[in-house]
């Protein structure tokens, strides 16, 4: 990608001083220094960085961060103070020191977190600490309660106002396309905030956009729930519990999701929409989050204690992770296999029993159905029709078109059949390889990008068949993505050579 | 202080991205690109940072860290291309899961954090993890070869090289100025790199530079040392194991001081230095970083083996902490009290007695004195003005005037003396207190300000007669020090008031 460089400052609260200057007033790196600007009667507490080369003695460098409420000039005279060290430094400290957390030093690390008053390197040692000291329930309790004070939320006059949750990690989950609409169609209220593809090839937010705008302010997605029932919005766009989405920026470089900020972050999210009742997917098996049924359910009974100390109710299923649910990865791919379904047209079956049972169990909690019914319940909404009419509704008030059909959705104009090297049985799939081969295709900043899966393990296939397709709305992308796929193979089948010693080189 | 704002970038080595450019890409916070100058064939590797104000979507913001490899000018257009993470973050997330560190894994940890690679944050998670899961000896003795090879060494064609640490946190100790004199005067060579003040009233280099500079290559400190036998140099100045003063600056926020990594630090400049004989002074007592003989011996284990490891011979004293060396406390002021005993004049016995046997034990160690004779022979250096003499050939070889007298060494002209609140013994000092009045008369910033301490604890004194004497250059800063002495009542006479219920209310 080809930008326009610019060397201008940055949004962190800094003040960088030249190291005479910072020793003459006797504060080092990491310091706090409160900075006045006389003229204007205005005045910033900063964390201290040294240099000495980038300015000199007498000049001090503010960044963006700073001067928002500074509004000094370049040039300008300002005053520097020694100022206290964060409380809130103390009790990072204690967490090193495998001490445990109150409610109030909580309340005073993420208040300091998102106000930018604790330094990202500060924020990682909490988070690093966290991880390998482990926060307990009640360090969990707080930090949820805290990541919800830290921003907007949603408050309904009338219950239940239900969730819905995925732990992250399987390709093609487009599973929430189905569910929202199904509990809406019910006649129960579902404000269901997504996020954007991370690592993965496309986000429920990013979906969702194919269909109509997913970016609204909390007051928006309120109003348009009450009104149509549902809502699949765009989280990141809100002001949702800020604090969480700081401690997931920064273990992002670590790549670590500790136990304790996992849990906090799933139910901060849904307490802050108002949620009372919540259902959690939980995909267990190879190449997801959680490794084994077993871990699932320890995942389920945290997540179900978390909820009942917060008053959201909270049940879990544990479902399959190890291969991608329905057959489709990809932004317009998937959306087109969602709304097939909604449509009454042939899907696969796993995607439509899978959206059906945990609609299912939200129609169960909420009483819309006895126990033991939802599913079918949930199943007779989508093929009535009325689980496509609400969706279209959630379409229309979102500010998309309510007519489109899963047919109007473009996939990808460069495509390439990979084909079966030999005879056999399918094995397994490789979900992280199969993300990645969307990803390089173009997925999810190209919509038409991303592939189908032919088949799935256990199905057999003959020599030259195709296992998958590869769709690109680019044709460069579908070479790089054929390469990768050829690398990376993510579909086994029985007696093909796994690896080959030594390897073969690839010229870049 | 008053310095002139200015607005422009910093020193880190960032890719400031507008959140959908890095979207598009596929990049988030923390993840690496390469950023390439086609037009000059340059490129640099940088951490992703997003904002979604500061920059609009196409251009990017490269700090003046990254810069420096890059050369653009703001408005070229640049090339982004996702970049892998470095290997050394898995290596800091095994630390982070409890694991082991092996030498090629802490050398890549070294190597990138020297180089740039690594952000502020990702060496903080490397910091945090290795303070609460502790490094064992081996990894010890890793990170103290990667830190000496991280920068440049000195290397002596003869043996013995001497050197002397001191484990800080006692105020006025000022015996390096004694103790290397006295060694270099047995004819031995010591090569004393030196620290400023961080927390205290004057580091050794800050005492050093009021008798001559104490800014030098490592190539003119190696001669500088053949010639003379010893010097007195601030070690700030050379490249010697940089990546110690990275784990140093990293910690400081936190105010932690990790066994594994202090261990490390002591002996990396040893190594570098190319010592083979090395005293070690350890403070022990309240207000100290060593709270106990006990704890004292632990740590004297600690460096022994880890010497043992690296080939350097160390021996350690176990001294007592709990109030300051000698009586002065501020960088004149101490280098006047240790110029004196130089002289022969009359001084604290404490002070010559600890670096007599300082000294000595390095006469011992490396064969100049048979063991048991070596204080005796280094108060004889002293008493024959041997000592003074060395003392004035470092001073002149340095670039200072060796014909400097301890009188020469003009005190801070307003000057407070702090009366003593009624009869008494004193019971306690506390050293912390003692040198918050130091600095806040003016040291080390201020050559004339710091204090002499009247009475130590078991004197007996009068009420009214001065316990404490306060010297500033400043008019202001005597008064701000005088307040500091009478809130935190440093000097402790038994039957004084030690706090008054509610609190006397400061005016500010």
């Amino acid at each position: 990608m080809i930008l326009s460089s610019s060397t201008v400052d940055i949004v962190s609260v800094y003040a960088v001083l030249h190291a005479d200057d910072a020793r003459h007033i006797g504060v080092r790196e990491g310091d706090r220094v409160t900075i006045i600007n006389n003229a204007k009667g205005t005045s910033v507490r900063a964390a201290v960085s040294l240099t000495e080369n980038v300015t000199t003695p007498g000049t001090i460098i503010i960044t963006a961060g700073a001067n928002e409420k500074l509004q000094t000039n370049k040039g300008d005279p300002v005053e520097i103070r020694v100022a206290s060290r964060p409380a809130s430094i103390e009790f990072i400290r204690k967490k090193m020191d495998g001490g445990k957390l109150t409610r109030e030093e909580t309340a005073q690390i993420v208040e300091d977190m998102t106000a930018n008053v604790l330094s990202p390197s500060e924020i990682t040692a909490y988070i690093t600490a966290a991880y390998i000291n482990n926060l307990d329930m009640d360090e969990i309790e707080y930090l949820t309660r805290e990541m919800v004070a830290s921003g907007d939320r949603l408050s309904f006059n009338t219950r239940p106002i239900v969730d819905k949750h995925s732990i992250g990690g399987v390709p093609g989950n487009k599973i929430t396309l189905l569910v929202v609409p199904v509990i809406a169609a019910a006649g129960l209220l579902i404000p269901k905030t997504s996020s954007r593809a991370i690592t993965g090839a496309g986000g429920t937010a990013d979906l969702m956009e194919a269909l109509a705008p997913v970016t609204f302010t909390i007051q928006e997605i309120q109003q348009m729930t009450l009104k149509a029932g549902g809502v699949i919005v765009w989280g990141g766009a809100t002001n949702i519990a800020p604090a969480d989405d700081l401690i997931i920026t920064y273990e992002y470089p670590l790549k670590i999701d500790a136990r304790g900020q996992m849990l906090a972050s799933i139910m901060a999210k849904k307490m802050a929409v108002g949620s009372d009742t919540c259902v959690i997917d939980i995909p267990v098996g190879p190449g997801t989050k959680v490794p084994n049924e077993n871990e699932g359910r320890l995942l389920a009974n945290d997540l179900i204690e978390l909820g009942r100390r917060l008053g959201v109710r909270v049940e879990c299923a544990i479902t399959y992770g190890g291969a991608p649910v329905g057959r489709n990865i990809g932004v317009n791919l998937e959306v087109t296999e969602a709304l097939r379904i909604l449509e009454g047209m042939p899907g696969p079956t796993s995607l439509m029993q899978k959206s059906a049972a945990l609609a299912g169990m939200a129609l169960e909690m909420t009483g819309k159905t006895a126990y033991g019914f939802g599913t079918e319940a949930a199943m007779d909404l989508i093929k009535s029709g009325k689980a496509l009419q609400k969706m279209q509704e959630m379409i229309e008030i979102q500010g998309g078109d309510p007519k489109v059909k899963s047919s109007d959705l473009a996939l990808g104009s460069n495509v390439f059949d990979v084909p079966a090297p030999n005879d056999g049985y399918v094995i397994a799939v490789k979900n992280r390889e199969l993300i990645n081969v969307a990803r390089t295709a173009g997925s999810p900043a190209d919509h038409g990008a991303g592939l189908y899966l032919h088949k799935k393990p256990g199905e057999s296939v003959k020599k030259g068949e195709p296992i998958l397709t590869i769709y690109a709305d680019r044709g460069w992308r579908l070479q790089r993505a054929i390469e990768e796929a050829r690398v990376s193979m993510p579909v086994v089948v029985e007696g093909m050579l796994l690896d080959r010693v030594p390897p073969i080189r690839r010229v870049a």
